[in-house]
C-alpha cells in the first residue's frame, strides 16, 4: 500500500502544512470514521465533532482550526477545500491496474502503431491503421476500430467501443462500456413524412403516405479534442458527412447520449442521461444538469447553465440560466412554478367571485 | 426439455390443485395461445375466452372458476395472482447456459478466490485479490477488477463489467453490459464557476473566469448488500472518499444512472432510465418509476413513491406519493395539471369580463 | 480508396446529371470543406457560397442552379434531396471491417449454424442452438445466448448482447453495446404494495406492510421482424410469458429502454433515450423524439407522433401528435405554455385589481 507524508501532500496540494510533516498516511477519510493512519477531510467546522470520534492524527482543515485544540499532531489548510480534493484524489488514486505491454489474448492488427509504453489488458482488439499515442492504458474488451487515431495517455476502460473515423487528443478519458463513433439515427421515407409535417405546421401531420425509412449512413467521424472524459456507457454518433465533435477540456457523465453532427464546445459538462439530438451546436463552458435534453438542429450558447432535466427546444443565448420543460430563465421558472401551485385555488377563488 | 407435473408446480406454489396432478407441462402460456404441453395462465375471468381458444389442458385459473366446465383436466388455484408468477416462472426458468468450471479462454489472476462450484464463461478476465463466493454463475465477457468482492450465488451475465474497491454481498443479480465501479463525475475549477454562483442566486452565474475543470478521482469505492439486482446497461459510481451504497434487496432497472457517493436504501424499486445526483441518500422502499430523477445531494426519504418522470429537486419526506417536474404531491399535480389544461381558456375569459 | 464516377453516383440516386460524368470523387463533403476530389453537397442556394469557398468540381445542387456559373464541370439534380442522401452514402459507406470467415479466436458452438459468406470477428461467443442466416457480419466481443435465431444479412456490431430466446428477422443492424433480450424488471410483495395502493387510489399508498421484493423471470423471449435497427447500448427486455415484440422496419436509436412484454409495431422510429415501461404496446408509424416516456400497460395507436421528452401515461388515440409532461396534444401544449408564461403577471394583475 502506497503512504504519502503530510509534506508530500501539502506540497502536491500548494498548500500550508501545520504540525509533524513526517505522519504518514495511507488514504483520505470522512473525519468520524477515519483510521489512525488516514488523513481526515475536515474542511468545513461543523466536522469539528466528526474529528473527535474517528481517529485520525491529522487532517485537512478549514482555514483558522486549531489543530492542536482538535487532538491533532498536524494539519493542512487549502484556500479552496474543492479545489484541493482535485489535488488530493489525484495524488492518492492507484488507477487501473493494466500490465504494462500487450496482452498475448489481444488481438492487434500488424498496421497499427501503438506508442511507448501501451499497456493493453486481454481480450483487446485493435483494427487496421489504428495509431494510439504514447503512454496509453487499456482495459479489457475494448475495441478501437479501423483507422481511429487516439493521442497520448489516453485511458480506455473496460469494453470501451471505438468505432472507425475516430480521432481523439491527449489525456482521453473513457469510463467503461462507452460507445464512440456509433451510426447516425438518420432515416428518411422517399416522400414527406408525417413527421416533416408535423414540425412545420406544429401539430398537424397532414396527409403523409404510409411508408417504410431508408437509412442514411454515417459517413463522417467524431472529433475530439484534448482533456476529454466520456462516461459509462455513453454513446456518441459518427456525422453523416462531417464529423461529430467535443472540444477540449469537456466532460460527459454516464448514458450520455450525443446525436450525429452535433458540435459540443471546449470545457463543457454534460451530467448523466444527458441527450444531445442531431446536428446541434453546444457552445463553449456549457453545463447541463443530469437528464437535461437539447432539441436537434439548435444552438445553445456559450457559458449556458441548465438546471436538472431541462429541455432546450428553442436557440438559448450566451449566459442564460435555464430550468424547465420547455426551458425558460430560472427565474421565471421559479415564478411560474410558485404561480402554478397556487393557481387550483386562485382559479376556485375567483370563480367564487362571480 | 424440463417438464413439470401439475402437483410440482402446486407444491412449489403452496397452491390448491383440483383435477390430474400427474399431467405434465413444459412451460407456461397465455389462455388462447396455449399449447396442449402448456399451462395457461387465466388468473382473472377475462381470460375464459382464451382457455376456449387454446389448447391447453390445465390451467392457474381465478378463485371459483369452474375448471371442468372450461374444458380442462386439471385447475391451480392461487391467492394472490401476481404472487404465484413469482413462484411460477422461478421455477421453470431454465437460466442461463453458462458451462461449469473455468472456461479455458478466461483470464482468471492467480491471487483470485473463485468459490465452489463457478461457471465462468469464455473472455472473462478476473483480476489480483478477487474474491467471489460459491456457486458463481459468469458469463462470457465479463470482468471484475482487483480487490473486489462478490458473495455467494452471484450472476454476472454477459459484458458486466465491475470495477475496482467493489463489495457485493450474496444473491446478486447483473444484466448484461452494466457497469458498477465507474469512476464519479465530479470536477472543480480553481476559482469559483458560474454553476457555483448560479446555484448560491438561483439563477445568476455572476462574473466567473473562464477556466478548465478539473479531475477529482474516486477514491471510494461501492458497496450493495445482498439480493440486489442491476438491469442491462446501468451505470453505479464509485464514491470519492466513502462508498457509494445500495442495500439489501434493492432492484434497479436497465439504463440507471447511480452518482458518486449516492446511498440507495433496502428494497428500493428504481425503474427503467432513472437517475441519481452525486451524493443524494435514498431510503427504504423507495420506488420511483421510469425516468425519473433525483438532483444531487438532496434526502428520498423511506417509503416514497415517484411516478413516471417525476423530477425530485428537493427533500422528499417519508411515505410521500410524488409526482410532476418539479416533483409535488401526487394530488397536488392532477390539481394543477387540470387547472393548466383549464387556464388559456380561463384567461381568455376573464379578459372577455373585464 | 474507393472511387465514384459522376455517373455511377447519378444512376444510383435515379438522379439527372449535366456536365463531365467521367469525373471521379472518393466521398461527399459541405461545400465550403470540399476538396477538389470530393462531392459538394449543395442541395439549396444558401451552399453557393459554399461552392465559392470550397474546391469540389461537381456538386449534387439544388433544381435550377446553374452548375457552370457556379464554377462547376458537372452536377447531380435531386428530386428529394434528404432522400438523396440515403442513397448517396449507402453507396459511399465503407461499412465495419470485419474479415471473412471465423476468427480463430472466437467461440461457437459446434450445434450452431452459422449461413453461408459469414465474418465473425475475435472475441465473438457464439451459443449451443443459435442459427444465424447467410451473410452475417459480427464484430469483435458479440454474444448469441443459446437457441437464438437471427435472419440474412444480419450485422452485430461491437459489444453486443443477444440473450436466449431472441427471434430476429433478415437485415438487422445492432449498434454497439445494445442488449436483446435481458431479463424483464418484474417484482411482486407478497401482500399488496404500496405502490399498487397509491396506482389504484391515484396517490394514497395506504398501510402496506413492510416486504422485500420477490423476483417474476422471464420466460418469455424478444421476437424482431425484418429490417430493424438498435441503437448503441440501448436495451430490450424478454417478455414475462409471451415475447416482447419489435415490428418490421422499426429503428431505435442509442441508450432507448423496451421494457418487458412492450409491443412495437412497424416502421416505428424511436429516438435517443426512450423509454417504453412494461406491457404497453406502440402501433405503426408511432415517432417518438428524444426522451420520451410510454407508461407501462398503456397503448399507443398507429401514426402517433410525440415532440421530445413527451412523458405519455395514457393511451393515444391514432394519428394524435403529442407534447408536454403529461402528454397532451400538441397545439394544447403550446396554448398552456403560453398561457403559463403569462400566468406570474396575470395573478398579480388580477389581485392588484380586487
Amino acid at each position: 500500500m502506497t503512504t504519502f507524508t503530510l509534506t508530500q501532500i501539502a506540497t502536491a496540494l500548494g498548500a500550508t502544512l501545520e504540525g509533524d510533516g513526517d505522519i504518514e498516511v495511507v488514504g483520505a477519510a470522512e473525519p468520524s470514521s477515519a483510521h489512525r493512519d488516514q488523513l481526515a477531510l475536515a474542511m468545513d467546522p461543523k466536522y469539528a465533532d466528526g474529528l473527535a470520534k474517528g481517529r485520525a492524527e491529522a487532517a485537512i482543515l478549514w482555514q483558522g482550526a486549531d489543530w492542536r485544540a482538535l487532538g491533532l499532531k498536524a494539519a493542512i489548510f487549502v484556500a479552496r477545500p474543492r479545489y484541493a480534493m482535485s489535488g488530493l484524489t489525484t495524488l492518492m488514486d492507484p488507477g487501473p491496474e493494466i500490465e504494462a505491454g500487450i496482452h498475448p489474448m489481444a488481438v492487434v492488427h500488424p498496421s497499427a502503431k501503438i506508442g511507448d509504453g501501451a499497456a493493453i489488458g486481454p481480450f483487446v482488439v485493435i483494427g487496421r491503421d489504428v495509431t494510439i499515442g504514447d503512454g496509453a492504458r487499456i482495459a479489457s474488451h475494448v475495441s478501437v476500430a479501423e483507422g481511429s487515431t487516439l493521442g497520448r495517455n489516453t485511458l480506455l476502460l473496460q469494453g470501451v467501443k471505438v468505432g472507425a473515423r475516430v480521432v481523439i487528443g491527449d489525456n482521453f478519458i473513457a469510463q467503461p462500456g462507452c460507445v464512440i463513433g456509433s451510426d447516425g439515427f438518420s432515416f428518411v421515407t422517399p416522400e414527406k413524412s408525417g413527421v416533416e409535417n408535423a414540425r412545420a405546421s406544429l401539430g398537424d401531420q397532414g396527409e403523409a403516405a404510409q411508408q417504410s425509412w431508408t437509412r442514411i449512413h454515417s459517413l463522417g467521424g467524431v472529433s475530439i479534442g484534448n482533456d476529454v472524459e466520456i462516461g459509462a456507457n455513453s454513446a456518441i454518433d459518427r456525422g453523416t458527412i462531417r464529423d461529430t465533435t467535443i472540444g477540449n477540456g469537456t466532460k460527459l457523465d454516464n448514458l450520455v447520449h450525443i446525436g450525429h453532427n452535433v458540435q459540443v464546445g471546449d470545457d463543457c459538462l454534460l451530467c448523466g442521461q444527458v441527450g444531445i439530438a442531431g446536428s446541434s451546436r453546444i457552445g463553449n463552458r456549457v453545463v447541463l444538469a443530469g437528464q437535461c435534453g437539447v432539441n436537434d438542429n439548435i444552438f445553445v450558447g456559450d457559458d449556458v447553465i441548465a438546471g436538472g432535466a431541462t429541455k432546450i427546444f428553442t436557440n438559448a443565448p450566451a449566459g442564460r440560466v435555464l430550468l424547465g420543460y420547455p426551458a425558460v430563465k430560472m427565474e421565471s421558472h421559479i415564478e411560474i412554478q410558485k404561480a402554478m401551485r397556487r393557481l387550483p385555488r386562485f382559479m376556485k377563488s375567483l370563480q367564487q367571485d362571480k
